[in-house]
């Protein structure tokens, strides 16, 4: 009841976020490869965003396949984790912006362990709705990604001020952690035929 | 019959508006905490109005839920609904742009309370068109969130001339009071088990 | 078979089109009734743009409600009319830019014209694949108000050299005229319970 | 499982991406017809990537009406080719500023050549799920248009140092040669009735 339409608005919401962002990358005036140059930070920036929305859309997609009901709570943890997703484009653009400097790379530390607390919220939300013996929580298991990564994104952020490439290494290693398909629950899915 | 259709444009509608007002945040020049600061007021003001966007589409979502038809008259009034939505970036960015100054307060006080008044005509067009008897009449009740919003709001567009920071209390306060998960209709849903 | 995502795509592209034509009204730097006062022309497009959107997206509700397949050319023909419908936010804006002159006018009236000869060619698609027994073709019957409109839409554009609040008056009056609602296709589906 | 959401996330993103083209047509200010016609070659840009996120929709519609599964290799081949197609807007803007200029004409060579790549990656995916006895596999046969076309687009990019002109003539060839509708898909799917 009613798992549609808070996938269609989520699916909504997060597409426009992940084409939004491409509008940080300014059309320049010149037409050499010089005007082009100056927007390769931005860039991957850019890149490394859309990969992060990217995984959120896949694992969200996961996550709400095996809800069986809509809750009140659910659909504000939901807003709330997407509340923190639409904050990717002006972080992401700052960062690229500013070439990776201390400040905005701490600020889109600060988004992403916005995003993944959020996004570990909505699965307590759901989990809560769906009882223990629920498929979630016996897919998500431990959940060690999911606990790694709000410690990650801190020391990140902290390391912004001292070593800032540390900051972008964490986040891309981060990021390649939860490219790497979770085979959590698709096999618990595999497993019960659901 | 057409109903999915209707949800499906207003999502669509409603997933924009929500993260077209982030575009409002304008990324700033500057790598210092400094730049960033100035930008808090908008910050602000986007939190309202993403806060006050969800509880449209909360609410929006649980009313067309017991509708059991569309009517021509009921496309109009969503139509209705959404345009005054859509103004909410733009009041949004004139508020936070002026730091809550009298008149971009008083506009965006209208503008909420011209949603409201169009909300509340979507509902009296569904009940038109579902009967006295239909599950949404119940459900609704007496109403008295819906009558009081619109009371509050134009309180407070008196306010932002004379103490402006009242204009914004109130602003957050019907905020607060609709984010209390309105038991009615889930009551009633649940009562029925539509 | 496909309708249903040829039409989320549609509603797609509507829904961004009619929300996107609100980032035209800039938000100005002031914050007094006198820096608001300039955008009223640019508001008023704006009303008229949104009422023509979400008359088109009322009537292909309709039309593809009937349809009962999905063919190659009915996509193109539909992505045809989304291609004009797309202009209408340059041409809304630069009417309201120019507080409604005579060449910004005359493209809006361009726009207009196109998009209902566009509307015209899905119409005519859906029909061809449908058969002339179709609900549909039975609906449109003679179709006087897609007949006169682009007609009217022809005169808007000749008069903006001349009198150019003729034009206005036209688009206004063709709006109000297909405000209305169209009961041909609603009775006929009344009538064999589509 | 879980198709109408893929279906439903990429509607999304291609709306979005086909309709924020139309705001790298910048209102002009003046009211004249001079003011219009340096946009001409940011409107010829926009006509013609309109047409080719248009293929890609429409030929991404009739590959996963045929998939029958999804897996997560297949959602992330897929937000592939939704990453090099958000770079459109990019890349059209930047060649209709610049007149068709060779580096920006390169550069758009460049997105497109790595759409038609992500595309066959995503296609050899969904066969790979599918298995050799797919409907998808046999409708897409020896596929000389998917293979032609990244030939062209290279030959195209090579051009734009030499004779611009022949590279825009190539991507108007391609859009024309990928316009003709593809009779495979539909021709296997009408014999076997799927």
């Amino acid at each position: 009841m009613g798992k549609n339409r808070l996938e269609a608005f989520s699916d909504g919401v997060l597409a426009i976020i992940i084409t939004i962002m491409v509008l940080e990358l300014k059309v320049p005036h010149g037409e050499t490869p010089d005007a082009l140059l100056p927007l390769l930070p931005a860039f991957l920036s850019y890149v490394l965003s859309f990969v992060y929305i990217g995984i959120y859309w896949n694992n969200h997609h996961h996550m709400l396949h095996v809800a069986t009901r809509v809750s009140g709570p659910m659909l504000w943890a939901n807003l709330h984790l997407l509340f923190w997703l639409s904050l990717f484009p002006f972080a992401t653009g700052w960062m690229g912006e500013n070439h990776f400097a201390a400040m905005p790379s701490a600020l889109y530390g600060l988004v992403l362990l916005m995003a993944a607390i959020a996004y570990w919220l909505l699965e307590q939300t759901i989990i809560a709705s769906e009882g223990p013996a629920s498929v979630l929580k016996r897919a998500v298991g431990r959940d060690w990604k999911g606990k790694l990564s709000p410690v990650l994104y801190a020391i990140a952020i902290a390391a912004t001020f001292r070593v800032p490439w540390v900051a972008q290494a964490i986040y891309v290693l981060v990021a390649i952690v939860w490219l790497v398909p979770d085979p959590r629950i698709e096999r618990t899915l595999h497993r019960e035929k659901v």
